[in-house]
Order: C-alpha cells, then structure tokens, then sequence
C-alpha cells in the first residue's frame, strides 16, 4: 500500500486555526445562543474600500467581453496587467528599493512560504522566532527539513528556535545562535506585535551575510508600523538584497483575507552556492506549480497601490489601530500585563504560570470571546494569549468589556 | 552557503509553456507587425458567460458592505458558501457520485497537482502516461521523487513512463508495467485527446487495486466528452473509491484559465497503509499550505454550477470542439495525420521521423501559428505536435487555411 508521508505523521496536533475555529464550533454547539466576539484569528472584519470595489466591479464585467477577457497570465494583455501590478508595487509601496522584475505575485503570503519550502526542499537547516506563525514550523516539517516532535523540547529536532521572550524585548539574541541555511523573521512579528528598529535588522542582515544564511523575511504587517523610524521593509538595510528574500500580502492592510493577493521579493542579487540566482528558481516554481492569482484579484491589488487606493487602505488600517489601541487599553485597566508596540495588530497577554489553552478556554467560556493560545505558535507562547485587533469597533469595545470581567 | 535544491537543478528545460511563450516572443521580435494565431498553451478566449459575471460583479459589490463582506474561509459566512458550493459540485456534476465533504476546492488543477506531490512526499513511486501534462513529471521532480534526468532515456531516472502511442490507442499497456505507488492517469488526455472507456478505465481501477496503487485521476477535460457511454469521472468505476483521487477545474470548461477555480475529489475510503484516511492529510496541506481560492471566484463557481451556468458553460464547449473539428478537418485535407476523438479539445498531428521542435519551429516560422511541440510532453510525444482547439472562431479559421499552406 501506499505509505503516509513520515513528514505529515510528524505533525503532532492539527493546523492551529482551524483547531481554533474548532473549539468555538464546539463551544457553541453546546452552548447555542451564545454571541461569540472572534479576536481570534486575525480574520479582517471592514468591507473593501470602494475604490477597490470598484476595479473587482470593472473588470469582473470586463470578462464577459471579447475585448476584455483575459486567460492565463502567459497572454499579452495579461502579462501587461502583471507588469503594471508589479511596477505600481515596486514604486508605490516599495518607493523604488526593489525592482518590479524583482517581485513575483501570488495569492498570498501562506501558500507563497509553503512554496518556498518547496523551493528549498529539505536538506536545509532551519532557524524560526518562538513564538512564530505556525507555517514556517508547519510547512517545514511537512517538507522533510526537521526531524521528529521532541516533546522535552516541545518542538522539532533540528528546528532552531529563537525564543523571543520578554526578557529580550521578544527580539532572538543573535549571539547564541547556530548558523542555519534559512532564518524566518517576521517583524512586525505576529504573533508579539515586536517590531526591529534599524539597528536590530542590521545586525540580523549582518549576522546572516556572515553565516551565508537566506533570511525569509515576513513584511504581512509592515503596513501597520505608524513609527517613521522603524523599517517597514527589510530592503531598507544595507546588504539585505545579498540575503533576504521578502513576503508581504494586501490580506490585513485592505482586507483581503477572502480575496488572497500577496506577492514575495527576490533581489536578483540573491544566489545559491552555485552561483546561480535564487529568482530564477524561484520563477521556475511559480510557473510550474502555481497559476498565478486571480485575475480579478490582480485588478483590486492593481487598485489597492494606486494613490487612492493606498490612502483608503491607511484608513482601514487607522481603523484597526484605534481597535489595538483600545484593547491594550482594556487589559491595562483589568491589570493584565500585555504588550503592543502601537505598530501591530496584535497584543500579546501575558498570564504567568498558566497555560495558555486554559487561559483560552477560560476566556472562551465565561468570557465568550475568542482569542489564540500562545502556546500555538510555539513553546516560549507558553503564558501568552494573542489579541487581534481585527474586528468591528462595536464588538471590539464589547469583548474589552467581557474581558475586564473576568478574574485571572 | 544555501545549497541550490539539487531536485530543481534536475529539471534541465524550462517549464513547456512559458518555454512556448518565449519562443513567441522572441520570432515577434525578430518580426514585428506579424500577427500569430496561438493554438498552443491551451489559452481559452471566449468570454465569461452572463450568469457567471453576475456573480462576481454582485459578489464583488457585496464585499464592499458590511453586511457581505467575508474573510477568511474559516468564517461562517464564507464555510456556508463553501458547503453550498461543493453540495452543488457533488449533485450538478458528480450526480452524487461522490459526496460534498469529499470535494476540497482551490484555485485549479495545477496547485492542487503540486499540492498532492507535497502531500505525497519523495518516498513513492510513480507511473505516468507518455505524453503527458509536464506538471505531474516537472512537480515529482522537485519534490524529490525520481532520479536524475537520463539522456538515453529521455526521461528521468526512477519514474516509470507508460507510452501512448498510435499502436496502443494512446492507453497504456498496464500488462508491461511494474507496481508503483502513484499512477496519474489524464482522460481525456492532455496531449493526445485519447478517452479511455468505462471498460479501460476498470482495468486501470482493478490494476491499481492489486498493486494497491493510488491512481490520480486528472479529469480537467471530462466536460468535453460528447459520447455519453464513454465515462466522466474515474468514480464511476466500480472500486475506484479505494484507489483513485481525482481533480478537476473549472478552466477549461468555463473559461476560468485566468479567474482560477478548481477541486480534488479525495474519497473516505481512500486509506494509507497505515489505514489513516488520505482525506484527513489532504485538509491538513490544503489548511496549512493553501488559503482557498478567492472568495469571488467561489461565487462566479457557484453561478457555474447551477443550471443556468452549466447550461451555458455547454454552449462554450460546444463552440471550442466545433474549433477542433475545423481544425481536424483542416488537418485532414491537407494530408496530415492526426488524432481527434471527438470528445476533447485537442488535435495530435504526426509527422513521423520528424523532430517536433522543429515541426514547431516551422509551423511558427512559416505558418506564424503557435503550437505545442509533442516532445514538450515527454519522450514519446517526438514526432507529434498539439494543436489546441481554443481560440476565436475567425482566428481558427484562420490559422487551419495558414496550416494547409506548408509543406511538411
């Protein structure tokens, strides 16, 4: 018979999301009734803006033209859109550090990293922050590049994890670390909602020239940094085109969690030991075992970078902020400690000595809000609960309100 | 520094089609001002139907409202959608042969295809027809599950090619063949058009029962057979629940090559040797490494799979195989030996002895018609060349009265 994939029967427990949305499911079948406030998954809640709708609109009815159909992205008029896209992405969103030939467009940050493990298969050595958003754990394992699930460690052998604690400002110490092929960095960091200064890539871009290690760079939430000071692309430090590879998405910033637009940088610069370039391999993948994004979605993104689009996504995201501001602001009046940087979605609760799935629980059920067990993305999650910010402002001030109740 | 994936370095040529599409543009720009009829990637050209763009227009309008806007597909709105949508897939187009909680949806055939090389992993063997869709050779190369490309062999190393030639019918002999884990199985064939009869598809079903074999089953063109008695889909042989998947699309058919919408069927009584569900790893890579297709293009699927929609999805296929019936009959008078059953939307000319890159070469050269060399779909496609029956009426035309001119 057909043998199960050793690597699958690794994963331990199930996809952490949809365990989530598992417990509520259970919770209220035994609970019907029960209005649940969902802080849990970081699943946008605010319609598209209109100027996006807009351009969905257009070009949905365009299809039904002769003129306006478009097929695979291989056609001309296709390939045009792409090129605009990806220009409009490099000055607009990137004001020129990267090159549009650079960036390659895809459906979203999730399936572009389970690509990228593809990409690098399994004889690589591999270093992620902990916490971190499961994917990178998940996907290597399922590509073969870890070894077994170490309970003691409660994490996978030959995985590198970089605890980000509040001792170190939920920054990995470098110094301490083992070289690896791939570091996965994620700033602003879901789920932490820690975001490195300058100064800190810097010596993150230094530390992986000097080991010959590929940063994997995750910018999902770059969108979100109000400091001007903080870098919002990893391409903003000198000799990261040597040693980065970026992941970015419109799914937070414009709401496009259902719609799925995302797209990853690989600076031509970027080599393997054999001297060959990472971007084309990486082409090489995207055409072999992708078929591009939607070509409806391309119009929205192409909608999304343009001046009016960019200035109606600032205001999503002022919308989300003030949500962030306001929860950070009811767990400071409970007294219960937290952390949020005023650059993130998230805030990260902490509950020293509990386990976080209890903690879960406990707000679950007396307090019927969902949030997400630290311990989910990773054993130094352990303690934490994970607020999202997204979700609308009435039900936000609500479930601030439920959680204050509650006695820890 | 990071070792270059030696599995992709084994892929000596490029991807065929953006292969094809380089070769295009480097004649037109070498002569411009000519204008080419592509009849090679398979590019569908006719329109979106009129109950299909009402459904992404309304569904694109929706998502600008509070009130229609969805997320994630793990919200209850969008879950709702989805089991609408694959309740609908499961009675409009299996007629219940399979159930809805075993059809998993995504964005086509090809991802999905690269999903189940991941979900497969590098330790299986694997049996394909020859020619074939390069995805399924390209995609097990990279994931680690053959040798190294063999020279003499035209192939790769480890992976078992199961010729379909004129001789065979274009069906493989299943008496020559060894025992391998996967057998992917195209009918109607990409490349060839072959369809294999309820009767060859029980042979290929009992042989992979024996062998305890998993066949998958790219079903992509079954909206394109016109003679009732021949079979749909590989679950209506009997025994085919426990040895086959099977995945679908809707690009094709409904002309959503560029909107991307297509599903796998992976039955419950499809088990590992370990007697673990396949169905429950499958969730786990399409939870962990997929993000679902977009939420409009679930909807412009809905409208396709009702009665309105398949009734018009119908009148484009109908016109596509009046296409390739031109063509077959423009083949046939020019004194080319080709093969069309009828029931598939693509011509296999022969022109033995001949090498098909140049036959290519001639018919773009001379001809300025775009085909796809047969060779690009494995060794034992020398010698043929594709012709795809997509295009525009007046372009189809066009390009047979091109083709008779040569001389070959």
């Amino acid at each position: 018979m057909v043998k199960r994939n050793k690597n699958i029967e690794k994963l331990k427990a199930g996809y952490l999301f949809p365990e989530i949305g598992r417990r509520k499911r259970e919770f209220l079948a035994k609970n019907p009734g029960i209005k649940l406030i969902s802080l849990g998954i970081g699943n946008t809640t605010e319609p598209l803006t209109p100027h996006v709708v807009d351009a969905l609109v257009k070009y949905s009815k365009s299809l039904g033209t002769k003129e306006g159909y478009t097929g695979y992205d291989d056609d001309q008029k296709a390939q045009d859109f792409l090129l605009e896209l990806k220009t409009r992405i490099s000055k607009n969103w990137y004001n020129g550090l990267v090159g549009a030939d650079e960036i390659v467009c895809s459906d979203g940050a999730k399936p572009d990293c389970g690509r990228l493990q593809v990409l690098f298969g399994n004889d690589v050595t591999i270093a992620v922050q902990d916490p971190a958003y499961p994917v990178y754990v998940d996907g290597s394992v399922i590509i073969g590049a870890t070894g077994e699930y170490n309970e003691k460690k409660q994490g996978f052998d030959k995985l590198i994890y970089m605890p980000c604690t509040p001792e170190n400002n939920f920054l990995p110490d470098l110094s301490k670390l083992p070289r690896t092929d791939l570091i996965y960095f994620c700033s602003p960091n879901n789920p932490t909602g820690a975001v490195a200064t300058k100064e800190q890539l810097k010596e993150l871009v230094d530390f992986a020239l000097k080991n010959k290690s590929i940063i994997i760079f995750d910018a999902a939430y770059s969108a979100f940094i109000n400091d001007k000071k903080l870098p919002k692309s990893i391409f903003e430090i000198k000799g990261a085109r040597e040693c980065s590879i970026e992941i970015n998405s419109l799914s937070k910033p414009a709401g496009f969690t259902g719609v799925r637009f995302g797209w990853t940088v690989v600076p031509k610069e970027l080599k393997f030991d054999d001297g060959s370039p990472v971007l084309s391999d990486w082409k090489r993948i995207m055409g072999t075992l992708f078929n591009g994004s939607s070509n409806i979605v391309q119009q929205g993104a192409l909608a999304a970078f343009d001046k009016i689009g960019i200035k109606e996504m600032q205001g999503m995201i002022d919308y989300y902020m003030e949500n962030a501001r306001l929860i950070k602001q009811g767990l400071d009046a409970a007294g219960i400690k937290s952390y949020w940087t005023g650059n993130s979605p998230y805030i990260w609760a902490h509950f020293p000595g509990k386990d976080s799935w209890d903690v879960f629980s406990k707000i679950l059920e007396e307090g019927h809000v969902v949030t997400t067990p630290g311990a989910g993305f990773g054993p130094a999650g352990q303690g934490f609960v994970r607020f999202s910010a997204f979700g609308h402002r009435e039900d936000i001030v609500e479930a601030v309100e439920r959680v204050k109740k509650l006695k820890f």
